[in-house]
């Protein structure tokens, strides 16, 4: 429990300077600057509580209904301002018509990968799209996965659009960002096999035994692995195809992954 | 092979008719009145050629490569039109910046789903997200599925964005479009089970035997499978969970239903 009380605001104006700063959160270059995020939602901020993540602020839509009115004066007590603002400004703020009548501001929180616990880690070298990287977070907490790991230049699990696509789990989901030497450092002294999927993997996926522990290593949405990653896998493997497409999104690819690795423990 | 050439224009202006009638079509009403639809991209439009469907049109950038120009010889002797445009009239058309070299404009066509078969049919109840409904047609096309149906008011396959998702899966994927009572009908009357996942499943996914030929039927994103259609299966399942997560994205949990049932067939 913080000691200070959070200030309440009322802003009617969409030049106000606080109301551009929560704005321009949209955009990756502040959240790199601020260390901060958006997280759209009444529910959203409700399950960050949960998860025990307190918002520096929140952005509530003015007139107030009592629910949003009672989540204003529980985050203030945590430390969270409050800025009431109108329709309008709420629209600025979001970015977007009918924009949610809550919009929470977090810190960005990532893991220490040496703490994520024994289990199944999904990591992902350098993804692009940010609506599967949300996506693979959220899928990585339903399978009940101990963490992500984006490798590289990725694209940002804090933006709006993939934070959006976690329907929670960001606050839930142990995450990391390392480079490509960082990672194989701690790949190799993790316990446990790390299984690359590449489409000319040699091993199909349902027969391997990965045991209880393991890493998943997922290549690019455009190209697959890298061969200098490839490299540093204990088996490539392919999920079985029939039909005619070439290949898996790299979330549903990942989601078969995941659930084929986690199937004998779920 | 069509008795008639397809003509060629060159557009340099974006208020040019034809230009709008196809930049028209990023619009549902404009493609359910023409019954046409957009396919971006070069390697797109090669893709359904292969797969035996000729364009009615494609809209090639200019000044055009080789590539591009042998594209639309290929397809003026299959009756097409061509017509060229620079770089701001393909902006338009393409409703972005940074454009495909090539558009292509294809006639909607759906399969009668008693042709589809034997094998896995994936049916969506209602699917609101055109992402969704896309990436569901590349899996099902991914792991061999017979055919995909859409039930009821749902997200349109032919939009662009839902037609980008399929990455090409669109020209080969059978795809009906049924309302509620017609698809009963058409279940009850089809060989083998229907399967429904559904939260409150009592069944768990990975113990059913649903034979090489069946039907998996997927709720809506926001309320899962209306009691109307759950009476309908043969089994409720549930695809089982860890975590904190409510629940999985629509594409993915059909993703991994489709993977568990078509896994002993693939």
């Amino acid at each position: 429990m913080s000691a200070r009380t959070g200030s309440v605001k009322h802003v009617t104006s969409t030049a106000n300077p606080l109301i551009k700063a929560v704005r321009a959160l949209h955009q990756r270059k502040a959240r790199a600057e601020s260390g901060l995020f958006l997280a759209e939602g009444h529910k959203l901020v409700l399950d960050a509580l949960a998860a025990g993540w307190t918002p520096t602020m929140i952005v509530a839509m003015e007139p107030a209904t009592d629910a949003v009115s009672d989540l204003g004066a529980r985050v203030r007590a945590l430390g969270a301002d409050v800025v009431f603002a109108n329709a309008a400004v709420m629209e600025k703020v979001a970015r977007r018509e009918n924009p949610q009548t809550v919009i929470g501001v977090f810190e960005q929180h990532l893991a220490d990968p040496k703490t994520m616990p024994a289990g199944t880690i999904v990591a992902l070298e350098e993804p692009r799209d940010p609506g599967n990287v949300g996506t693979i977070i959220r899928t990585a907490d339903a399978i009940g996965a101990a963490g992500v790991i984006l490798i590289g230049s990725s694209a940002d699990p804090f933006g709006v659009e993939a934070v959006r696509a976690t329907m929670g789990s960001i606050f839930h989901m142990p995450l990391a960002r390392m480079d490509a030497d960082a990672f194989a450092r701690f790949a190799a002294a993790r316990p446990g096999p790390m299984i690359g999927t590449h489409l000319a993997g040699s091993v199909d996926i349902r027969t391997i035994d990965a045991g209880p522990s393991h890493i998943l290593l997922m290549g690019t949405e455009q190209s697959g692995l890298t061969a200098a990653l490839a490299q540093r896998c204990d088996s490539l493997v392919r999920i079985p195809m029939a039909g005619k497409a070439d290949s898996f999104n790299l979330a549903i690819a990942t989601a078969i992954g995941l659930y084929e690795l986690r199937r004998p423990h779920l």
